[in-house]
């Protein structure tokens, strides 16, 4: 089929309609119908601060504050409080670079890397996967890491934590061909993006996946009886053939156990990087950039109390 | 490759061959060299408690300190302190029916969910699937719950908490063809096993997966040089060909948002039996019984602070 049958109208929101608070009063940059399609050019989340060129000095002037923009918002015709906005992520289109940051401070394992590091990866549509280093390659898989409305609540909200409307839920899932529905809180809905995501596992351990500027085309679709719809929802196609490898290697898990459910979660990325550490010649800052944008996070039990059991798991064929 | 051709010597462990405590001074009931294989004869989870013709009731005079039984332990010739235990999963042998209860005051909703709910399954391995219901059909997908070895420590240890050495880690990645490893902390290592499950969610969130007796296969190995196994490893095969339904129908999935990664998980799971009871035709315990046994617990992201985002799933092929 074609899909350009299926498009009733195509919108544009360029990379100077953006914003860095969630707000029900911020002023929608276009106004469009149920079923209609809007595509965003969105800026990386440092919102251009890291180039193609930028080496670690440039995290040393980062600024957090003009990170992690959301492109719009945009108003969708007859969306009402209490409707679910359908959002079919129709297509994505990343630029041929991405970067990666260790950031003091930040990331799920922010107590035990001190040191700012910035990856600057190179990629193309042809290979499709991103180079860590010689024999260790990523698959890329393209996804907006924000996808959100205006939440109903007065007040200005960082774009940076995400809510039950959305924003910033890095959700690897979210790959072309799926569809998101979120929980309409205002008039409009004020659906906005952003956040380009290159690759990433579940988790996002180090705070960060491989970034990228990103030309995202999605349809926007209101829909009336979703009373279910409380927090995203998320509809997902099977998963399409491996782009790369074609060899299914299966995967590697490092399991993590405490009474503590995220202390489980870091016990488990922490043996999966002692574990590449070990056994694949990484050093350590590469390990844990390999977990953020690789490896996945799943709960093997959340019942035999008093402990955790979560798995951190990495595919096997992104190595040599 | 003839499997027989590789396996050295088989052993058996019989189903009287239990013990309900993880301890270093339980008296093996088996001495095998590293590479053998041994076969476990092992009843189900509730210890013959629960049978095929049981029903609600069974859970009223049900005594948790007989439940979740290990069967061994079986010591391994040259298996030092620093050692890591390498266990190959051959073969899994589900018997034809298996259950799953809601049981109050247990699971990950316990405080939803106050009422006690036995379900008995009848599978076959022809059709390879649970009936939970007219129209929603759960792959058979067998598993150990429990694999675990002697911990050093001095006393005795309930075997429902998994711990680093393993144990009840109901961890549904393990099916034939995968590796398990385990750090060895006592001479012989002292490896039990137990709890069939005929199929589980990542997570098990109401607290039973469907329990079955099962009789499994293991190579038992002495890794020498695996000083990165502090935790469980595994070693994941490709998943098989789907045996059931064999068209991939992609997944539905909600989202847990919170400060509180627990917490995230608790409302990714109950937003999904919110969706299953609207559009499914489910009652509240069908669907809690159903995300146990079918949906999987994964994290989005877990470092968007404050909020943490976890998805639970579920194939969408499970229903007519």
């Amino acid at each position: 089929m074609n899909i350009a049958s299926r498009i009733r109208t195509v919108h544009d929101v360029d990379r100077h309609h953006k914003h860095l608070k969630w707000s029900k009063k911020q002023a929608p940059v276009l106004t469009v119908s149920s079923g209609d399609v809007v595509t965003f050019d969105a800026l990386d989340s440092s919102n251009g601060q890291i180039t193609v060129d930028s080496d670690t000095s440039a995290l040393d002037s980062f600024r957090l504050d003009l990170a992690d923009p959301a492109f719009g918002p945009v108003y969708v015709r007859n969306a009402e409080p209490g409707d679910a906005l359908k959002i079919d992520i129709i297509a994505l289109e990343t630029g041929d670079w991405g970067w990666t940051a260790v950031v003091p401070g930040f990331g799920l394992l922010a107590d035990d890397f001190a040191d700012s590091v910035l990856k600057i990866w190179r990629f193309d549509s042809a290979s499709g996967f991103a180079e860590l280093k010689s024999g260790v390659r990523v698959p890329v898989r393209p996804f907006l890491g924000i996808m959100g409305i205006a939440p109903g609540a007065d007040g200005e909200f960082s774009t940076i934590p995400p809510t039950e409307v959305g924003g910033n839920i890095d959700c690897r899932d979210l790959v072309v061909g799926s569809t998101l529905y979120l929980p309409v809180q205002v008039a409009g809905a004020l659906f906005s993006c952003g956040d380009g995501h290159a690759a990433q596992g579940q988790g996002e351990v180090c705070g960060t996946a491989i970034e990228t500027p990103m030309k995202a085309t999605v349809r926007l679709s209101v829909c009336k009886n979703h009373p279910w719809v409380q927090s995203p929802h998320l509809l997902l196609p099977p998963p399409p053939p491996a782009p790369f490898p074609t060899v299914d290697k299966g995967r590697y898990a490092t399991m993590g156990l405490d009474s503590d459910l995220l202390e489980a979660t870091r016990k488990a990325a922490r043996f999966m990087i002692d574990w590449l550490v070990s056994t694949k010649g990484l050093t350590r800052n590469e390990a844990y950039i390999l977990t953020s944008v690789a490896a996945d996070l799943k709960m093997a039990e959340v019942v035999d109390m008093p402990n955790f059991a979560v798995t951190m798991s990495i595919p096997l064929n992104i190595f040599d």
